[in-house]
């Protein structure tokens, strides 16, 4: 069976640049970047050279604000609890939108155990945060606002300047999650005015076991994970340069060439929402236009979105899914497409498309078809 | 220049064989676990078979016991926060040797920050923990007890079965750092009646990135990484499963080879430690016997290790290290080295040799002539 790969927001492969790139760093050049010899120094010039890779790719004022991590959820949480945790004496609120990833959702309602106030600021329609609402609820003493650079869950992109100035106008730091979004569309820290920011590796194809933080100049938090005090004494532990080697390699490879291939998704995406779209009783979930390239999230009425899932995957070798891998294990409906005002039987028949750079125009009628012709027969043995 | 590596405890190659094993999960079936197509039931497929893996290395008794993190420094974290957080209803005391890894002894003091009582135990010349003030410091409150297996820095391996009787008739949980010992030593969790566990992928030629906890079954203990709820709800973020697969097998390598490697360790190292106690005012540091195979700490007397380590890397193309890599970036004698009750000008001159799988008997000579060489030269300097 032909074997379609479409579900780029659950785990993208490394790419076979990147891969022949960072090979060297787990069998040839392992040293620890903390030893003094030779050995050492190699690993400590791979782990700045990726450093510098990664301010790069974010316009970051200097590759001292990068911070590199195990993962997004580690990024997250540290940009979350290691903010409110070292200045909590100038506030004890915090805010996010109410169609967060779980990563942060999770962390801001820990802190809300231990005394703090979290309250969230809902989103329209499309997922856009509602302006009006997150400028009454951050308050001078809202140490710290977390929000989506874009959603993986729905594609829709934040008004991320406007969110900063309202933030910076109202509160204290702004903290962006751009898992989804560095490396895969433009993100400038200093024109945006970001305070902290999430950066994954895997969503830009490199390796999985590194992520980064950026941490503004200038602004101080609390390590989340001590130990031997490594990166600036934020995240303990020896680092991992096969990963983050891989990272600094997917950045740069992504500087370069993230405009034309989104360019290229676009239109693929554009192909599929339009056939998909005819099929009855389809809909788009999230921004029709300020959306992620190549993210594609439907829903349909009267099927399961699981069912669709399974019957792509076994009748066709098409993965896509249904909503955040991370949220897979529990069967309660999508906090995002409920935050967007879906009813709970509405949210259960949703699809997500995400293409990367290893899917063609070619793929679309043979996936559009598969998709009519599942969705139709679902319905039709629901119906019986 | 030759080059031979001697510091296997700052830092491991992947091993061959390991690197070929886990390679296709960056570039081939690199699904994410909690995917619920083919490509995710892959993913959860090695996931599940490297806990296999990793629980019959330490004679866990059931794989779920095993939870896998992104490091050593996390697992330990996790273990000694995440149980006093939990437990801290039945006792707010937490107790360690002094020679513990700085990921043990700063998680410690971070308890002690926000109120629980902090206490450690000393430990002999050796640096075997003394387990007659042990007795007197764990007391009914004392909710995590941590301890070495086997130290990395003076190769000392700890009687874990009594200091395991003693924890629990006198105080709870006893937590056992085994990330120099697990797979390089038998470790068996049930018979010597271990709590919790922590397990390091490169110190077994694993991947870095990948590490675990054990957690005996009917122990609960606090997420210090709440998100998506991987890892029975322990430690979220997407499981970086190249790493995890890659420790699977490493610890089922170590599994059938770790007996015969030791011996032959043993062996070598015992070559290295005739010739090179041969240097005027050479001695070996912590236990003379029951120490980890392949583990040579030295000092001597009037050399600066630092200087011993430089000379040996750039004149002989030989890395070593003066001691742990966590440490390096301070100017402070060692704490385990003063722990063992020597004197700063005592420890500064030391210098360790750890040996591996890609390390011969040939090399003896070779390394051992320019130990010496390097030693009387840097004290001929020193004295003039």
């Amino acid at each position: 069976m032909r074997k379609i790969y479409l579900d780029l927001t659950s785990a993208r492969p490394v790419e076979q640049r990147v891969f022949e790139f960072a090979k060297k760093y787990l069998t040839e050049s392992y040293g620890n970047p903390s030893s003094l010899h030779s050995k050492g120094l190699e690993a400590k010039h791979a782990l700045e050279e990726a450093r510098s890779k990664v301010s790069s790719l974010i316009n970051a004022e200097s590759p001292s604000t990068i911070i590199f991590t195990g993962s997004s959820t580690e990024s997250n949480n540290m940009a979350i609890r290691g903010t409110a945790l070292r200045n909590k004496k100038t506030g004890q609120k915090v805010v996010s939108s109410t169609i967060e990833h779980i990563s942060v959702l999770n962390p801001m309602k820990e802190l809300q155990k231990s005394g703090y106030t979290y309250e969230t600021v809902p989103v329209d329609e499309y997922g856009t945060i509602d302006l009006e609402k997150l400028s009454e609820t951050v308050t001078k003493d809202t140490i710290i606002t977390s929000v989506n650079y874009a959603s993986d869950e729905i594609g829709t992109i934040e008004p991320i300047k406007e969110i900063s100035k309202i933030v910076h106008e109202n509160g204290q730091f702004l903290h962006v999650n751009a898992t989804a979004a560095a490396g895969n569309i433009p993100v400038d820290v200093q024109k945006e005015d970001i305070d902290l920011m999430t950066i994954s590796s895997n969503d830009m194809y490199g390796p999985r076991g590194a992520a980064a933080l950026y941490v503004k100049k200038g602004i101080r938090i609390q390590t989340i994970l001590p130990g031997g005090g490594q990166e600036r004494g934020l995240r303990s532990g020896t680092e991992n340069i096969f990963a983050i080697a891989g990272m600094g390699e997917a950045a740069h490879i992504a500087s370069k060439e993230m405009t034309s291939e989104a360019k290229r998704l676009q239109k693929i995406g554009d192909a599929y929402k339009s056939v998909i779209l005819k099929i009855e009783d389809s809909y788009l979930t999230g921004h029709p236009t300020y959306r992620l390239p190549g993210h594609l999230s439907f829903r349909f009425w009267r099927v399961e979105g699981e069912s669709i899932l399974l019957n792509l995957d076994a009748g066709y070798g098409i993965q896509v899914t249904t909503g955040s891998a991370c949220s897979s294990r529990t069967l309660e409906p999508s906090h995002v497409l409920i935050g967007i005002g879906l009813k709970h039987e509405e949210a259960h028949g949703s699809m997500i498309i995400t293409l990367g750079r290893l899917n063609t125009m070619e793929e679309v009628p043979y996936v559009a078809d598969a998709v009519k012709g599942t969705v139709e027969r679902l319905r039709k043995i629901t119906a019986m």
